[in-house]
């Protein structure tokens, strides 16, 4: 149904319309960059650039908000240089929204060594090896000084699988700190969202989820997935997840982005997603598409002047063929990336657009029906 | 002085203005895909991409016409693939200029065996080593395939330094095929150039431009400089060269485009120059300035919230600080390559386009002293 928008404060999170055959919601987030309307994918920016793709691309293909890594601009740049330039916006020339994580998720799966205590986390820098501490205030600070729209919490994100016990030990440490942030956080400009962690198991998210929502926040991150477990044993364990948020502020299921799982997401009620899958799988040379993925070196291409996708009205398409991008990237030239970049980032943000058209509309149950039937559906 | 333009024919090179305190002149020369206003700097692309750049970005920074290499397209994907996608303009998505190149440099400087007969040259490929034979008029074919707007007769490059006899040969050789490449192309909607070769003997050189204008062609490029002699050789020998050659055609200067060479040649009546330097130059992290060439990866450039170059309107320079350039650079970013790639076109695309100005003003010889006696000039 569609629902009337008042008069909108910063970090307000509208519902413009929910479905009435599924969970999913179309919504708009107010931030000091402009309105984010929801579902949305957020392309990943790790240093402060989305790989080969400039910020004019990003906003002719309808980027929204991108995300930057908190871990990787701490150690460098250094979140020194990115506050003396005048935040994160000015020094990327982004002027739309922005959201870092905590880095919590690099720091205990990248680093060699990292210690956890009550107090904060020890990690060692995967450049240079140096030894870093970061309790949850000195995290908040970076990300203050990195000045996103959106900030993250520092939490715990157990590998997977893991043991109850360790999944348990990672719920009652991420809630201690998230009130911990909450506490230190004090940008007016920037929202701090949550994250709900607790594995595959239901109880813990559960526990995980109550906590979060005692501390109470701008939104709410959902982490610890897409860490290689089973995608059907995600969304089963999502979907009381999501329920259980408060309605009124956005859901961000973090790290997730392959068309597939947003689709089945969005319908349980996620709003934001992010995933380097995008850009990465362009980088291998493999365009995205409704029908399924392309592997641009398949010989099959090489005279081939159709567009990449024909239904798609990304500047790729409109602008070259699967011959021309097939002699890109069997030649090794950089222009492959950026130009399958480009393509397979509308490709999702277009994905997240139609969704929330679909909502809008009251038809989402017939849209995700649609994705489930087509050829794309497996192969993501 | 400035003169009146007529209006103009397919391959007209009507003189706008010309220099009364040199031989620097404006010019336009008609092509099917628009004028192209001398002097002009045209950005190489390779492999039919200028390595990292869009051409709406081409076009943003003021690319009149692209040149791209025969010998590569020739080997990857082909003349054939070119043809059939609709010609060059169509396969790379570029709708201004193009300019190919003969090949015939790569084929002498690039394989590793070569063997050249008074019918043709037969090499083999830098990607597989499988044989090839071009004769002019095969090499003519491959061009007409290609579809550029100028193509280059096939010539022959000997090396730097070189015997006077082998230079002599190639001379003769080059005369002979510029004959038969002028008989065997049909194509009214591409002009064909012909080449000046001679290495550093005058004698040879004269009797190359005699030989060659005698032929006759819609355009002249003088080859075989930029292989590795001293600069100020390059100089005096190709005063007279530009000198000799006709005036109511256009000069191309092969391989050329160090700011001061081309500045110096514009005073010597040259109108078209070409280079790799700046895009090779920024993948190396390298960006051109008035004031010399700047090393993003030195550390004074960490904090560096200003521009790259001040007095420079290109979108990096608008759009990014040094700082942010540094931290691309030295995080081997693909983005740092594409924005300091079109600055550095910019720049090269820019000093042409004011050079043409100061000509049409009639004060190209004030601008050619500033820079000289400028920073950057002994920097290039």
């Amino acid at each position: 149904m569609l629902i009337e928008s008042p008069d909108m404060a910063l970090f307000d999170f509208t519902l413009d319309a929910t479905d009435t055959r599924s969970a999913a919601r179309a919504g708009t987030f107010e931030t000091a960059h402009g309105p984010v309307r929801t579902p949305v994918f957020m392309p990943v920016g790790t240093r402060a650039t989305v790989k080969g793709v400039t910020a004019p691309q990003l906003r002719e293909i309808g980027a929204q908000v991108v995300l930057a890594n908190t871990y990787h601009l701490f150690l460098r740049p250094g979140a020194d240089v990115v506050r003396d330039a005048g935040g994160l916006h000015r020094f990327m020339g982004w002027d739309r929204a922005i959201l870092t994580d905590s880095g919590g998720f690099q720091v205990f799966s990248l680093a060699d060594t990292v210690k956890l205590h009550d107090g904060g986390v020890e990690f060692r820098s995967i450049l240079d090896g140096s030894p870093h501490f970061w309790t949850p205030e000195d995290n908040m600070a970076v990300q203050q000084d990195l000045g996103a729209d959106v900030a993250m919490v520092l939490d715990v994100c157990p590998p997977y699988p893991a043991e109850e016990g360790t999944v348990a030990e990672a719920v009652r440490r991420s809630a201690e700190w998230a009130a911990r942030c909450r506490a230190a956080h004090t940008r007016a400009d920037q929202a701090l969202f949550g994250i709900v962690q607790g594995g595959v198991f239901a109880h813990l998210r559960a526990e995980s989820v109550e906590r979060t929502v005692e501390v109470g926040f701008a939104g709410y991150g959902i982490g610890g997935y897409s860490v290689g477990e089973p995608h059907e044993l995600m969304l089963e364990s999502l979907a009381p997840v999501a329920a259980a948020l408060p309605k009124e502020r956005p859901r961000y299921l973090m790290g997730v982005g392959n068309p597939t799982s947003m689709l089945e997401a969005i319908a349980l009620g996620v709003d934001m997603f992010d995933c380097v899958l995008p850009t990465r799988t362009a980088r291998t040379g493999t365009a995205f598409s409704s029908t399924g993925r392309m592997n641009l070196r398949n010989a099959q291409y090489a005279r081939d002047f159709g567009p990449l996708d024909p239904g798609c009205s990304c500047p790729t398409c409109t602008g070259y063929t699967r011959a021309y991008l097939r002699h890109l990237v069997t030649m090794k030239e950089m222009l492959a990336s950026t130009l399958l970049s480009v393509h397979n980032l509308h490709f999702l943000l277009d994905l997240a657009r139609r969704a929330r058209e679909s909502v809008l509309v009251g038809e989402y149950r017939a849209f995700l029906d649609a994705w489930r039937s087509g050829p794309g559906a497996d192969d993501y």
